[in-house]
Order: structure tokens, then sequence, then C-alpha cells
């Protein structure tokens, strides 16, 4: 199983740490773990995924796969920019959002309207019409994330497409 | 001067109101009306531009012209599903976000990424740690809209890359 | 009608005049000229469709739209590299091809993947197993290229998808 | 490292068995083999190097990660039909081409204009002006394809970029 992780590059100093508590978690249950290769958020993941000998892919911004952060075993090159933020999720059978900028919030969109389920750790609420959108499904610690992502990719997987 | 305008493609009903005097009031300024071709806002906002003698260009997410609404003068082809969205911000000078959904959603997040100024209608609220975004500029009506596009593309424009 | 001219960006000195030529003749027949936005062929296709009143496409590599030449009416910026190649054969209902370099070739392979008429002047020849694929229509000269690129463009309209 | 291998999805049938035992010699040095994910030249490859306990990446064209052979043990999604080639070329250090229809072509148009190494097997000649171009290096069999491919990869790392 695959799993996606997204986040800032720049993100607050506590989100590394639920980051890499994260990848942890994915590695440990056997996922995984694929993410945008870059800095931040996606490379506390890696690095959490690695130490417990996990598997990570990453898909660059940019052509060069030297790009990729230290802790990236396979490495996708799209040359795309953030155009590339929509396959990030579409190659995870289910998404954990950590924090994140707007390059974030494209993917938790991408992602919702392609119906994969979001986890959000500390990242953005969706509001219209002066009420949230039921969307993202709240987690409330990076091991609750990872089991809410894992149940939620499996419901997926045992719905006929 | 090209401005994207953005929304669902099966919004609520007022929004398609809101929709046509955007497109409208573009033409009217003599503003090449750019949006992702589709129906819903997209295809109100092209019939108001056509009916004041403006020009529109969808940027679809398939790969057959046919699929344009009945209002598009310039068809581009990409067949990359909502992988285009990010095409049709990047090809607008400003934004104007009206209602939307998730498509929608992602176009706010590459546009606010790319620097590019996004006008609201009726639109999205982003919330982060409790407190809403200001990525987004809101507009009072459609007419209050295009004003504003203008002048954030004009302020755009005059700052050197 | 919309048609796509593709071409090298450094290409040879007389291949300029024969894309000033093909954009000039399109011009002359009402169709909207699209192409990657760059210099060289589509530069020199673009200045000639202008010089005749007509209307051009560039869909651009990058991001910035003032990387566009001169004589661009309607730019589109992907920011995908050469990623944006096939949209520009999409986006045509025939495809002239002038000269070219590597960047050509994965366009004249994307419009054939697409069953998109591909009418070629001094490009590339693609051989298999000793043959020459016969997917290339050849044309004697830039008037010949255009007629043969609507007469080929018009059978595709009439065959129904 | 990684190294793509490319090629039609309905090949000539002694196609199949070059590109089982191209994928098979990859796995034997250790090599990651990135291809498209599909049937044909794709799927004989990712089984031979299955067969020699290698790794392998599948860059789908569609969103449904079912599509991909039963040989692949990483799956990519990008829903952006052919216009995901040039991530597959661009995700390998050099590039083994064995048959191919038109979508190889943009493959290898794509890796030449990267100054991606590709190495052909069985496949397309590109002719301008009378004269073959020598961007292909053509092997003879698998292993030199292999070797060649390995080659040209150490290559282009020792070049600072």
């Amino acid at each position: 199983m695959q799993i996606a992780v997204i986040g800032a590059s720049q993100p607050r100093p506590e989100s590394l740490a639920l980051a890499e508590a994260v990848g942890r978690e994915l590695a440990r249950r056997g996922i995984v773990l694929v993410c945008g290769g870059g800095t931040g958020v996606m490379e506390a993941a890696c690095r959490g995924a690695k130490s417990a000998g996990g598997y990570t892919v990453g898909i660059l911004a940019g052509n060069d796969p030297s790009e990729a952060n230290a802790y990236v075993d396979i490495v996708i090159c799209t040359g795309m920019g953030y155009g590339r933020n929509s396959l990030v999720v579409k190659s995870g059978r289910a998404v954990i959002a950590i924090d994140g900028a707007y390059g974030t919030l494209t993917e938790i969109g991408h992602a919702l309207g392609e119906k994969i389920p979001v986890i959000g750790l500390n990242t953005w609420s969706l509001v219209k019409e002066g009420a949230e959108d039921s969307g993202i499904e709240r987690a409330s610690d990076p091991v609750d994330a990872v089991k809410r992502a894992v149940a939620a990719a499996r419901r997926r997987e045992a719905v006929p497409t």
C-alpha cells in the first residue's frame, strides 16, 4: 500500500516532529510513503520512514534527481513545478496533510476532488458559506493519523470502481 | 490583458448570474477571459463575455474540443484532467473565483502559491490555526470583482520580475 | 478552426521564411495559429500570421507571459517545460511541422499517436525496420502545407468520434 | 540507479523477449526499472526484472493504480495520458527503447531533448535532411543494451550540472 504525506517545505518547527513520527509509523506498517520529495515536512516524513526501515518515493517539481531530499529511495522527475502536486496525492490510497502552505492546499483540493481520503494534522480548514467543509478528517496525533489513513485506504479498496 | 475566471461546473444557481455579470464586465473593458472551458460558472462567464463582444479562452480537461462550452472562442486541449487547473490561473494576470468546489480550491491554491492575485465572490475561506488566511481579496459584487482584479493585475505588471 | 505550427526555436535560416509564409497563409484563410509561443519557427509563423491580420496563440513552456514572442495574441502559461508540447498539437485540428529538433519530434509523436494529421515541410523522417513511416504527409511548399492541413482537418471534423 | 525502459504496448512478438531480458539484466545489476506501467514491452520488462529479484516503477497514463501491470512495485498515477511520457524518461538516468510506436517516439524525443542517453533495440531511426540522426545509440542485444545504458548513465553522473 502507498500513502501520500503532504505539507510545507518550510513548516512550523513542531510540524517536523509530527511528520517524522508519521513517516516512522507508516514504515512500521510496511506502507510505502509517497511525497513531493522536497524539504520540510517531506524530508522529515522520509527521514522517519527510513529510520524504521521503510520505503519512500519523491515526485519532484523539477528535472534534477539531486533535488530530492536525502531520504528518498525512488525519484520521479516531472519538470512540472507545482503541477506535480496532483500526482503526489493520486499516487497514495490516502493522504496525510501536515501543516502546509498553498501548495498543500492544492493537494488537498486535488485529493478531495478525486475522492481520495485526506487526514489532517494541524493543517488548513476549508470554510464555505460560513460552515466548515467536512472533507478533511482530523487526526489527534501522528499514530492516529496513520491509523485513520490506513482505515480510509482500506475502505476505498473495498469499493468497486 | 487576460484574466482568469474560476468556479464550479455545478454551482449554486445565484452564482451563475454573478459569473455572467463578471464575464460581461471583463468584455466591456476589453479583457480576454480565460477559464476551464466547461459548464456552470465557466459557461456563464463566457456567455456574459460574448454578450458584450468579448473574447474567451477555454483550457479543457480533456482532449476533445467539442467539450468546450458554446461561448469559448479559443480551445486549448490538455488531456490532463484537473491537472490543467494550474494552467488556467497562470494564464491570467489575476483570478476571479466565484463559488467553487474542490477544483476551484486547487486553482486558488495554485494562484496564491504563484503570487497571482485572487479576488473572491461567494467562494472558499481558508482558515489555519484559527485565523482566516488573507490571500483571497473579497469583492462585494461582479463589477467590484472586475475592478479589483484589474487593479491587482496592473500592480503586478508594475513590479519587475 | 485552429491549426498548430511546430518547429525549432533555432532552425536553419531557410525554415524561417517557410514558417512566415505558413503563418500568412493560415491568416488569409481565417485560421487561428496555435504554437509554442517561442522563437524561431514559432516566432516567424506568428509574425506571418499577424502581417496578414491573423490571430495567434502561444502555449508557453514557462510561467512568465513575457517569454512569448512579440506576435502572440493569447498567452497560455504552463510551467511544464517541454511537457507542454502535447498540448500544442492537441489544440490544433491539424499540425504543420517545419524543420524541427527533438522537441518537434515529441510533438510529431504526440500528434500521430492521437491521430491528429501532421503535414511536414523539411522536417524529420521516421524510419522503422528499414521503411519510412507513412504518418507524416509531405508538403511541397507553405501554401501546399496549409491546403493539406485544412483538408486533413476537415476530413477529421467529418468523422464522428 | 534508475533506468527507464520504453516501448510499445502492442509490440512485435520478438520484442517481448528482448524486453524481458533487459528487465532481468537490469535487476541483476541492482538497477531500478522505471516504465509506463502498461502492457507489452513495459509488462515484459517488469516481469523480467521481478524474475531476477529486481524493483520496478510504473508511471501510469491514468488515475487507477489497478491499470498497472502485475509486475509493478511502485505505482505513480498521473491522469495525464501520454503527457506522462516525459516523466518516464526524466526519471531514468538513461533510457532503453525497445521497438515502439508513436508514444515511444515522444519519449525518445523528450529524452534526447533533455540530453538523457537513449539506447535503441529494434526501435525507430530518425532521419533529417537525408542523414540519420546520431542521437540514439544502437545496441546489439539486451545485455549489450543494459551495459551501454549503465555506461551512459555513469558518464552523465560524472558531469557536473
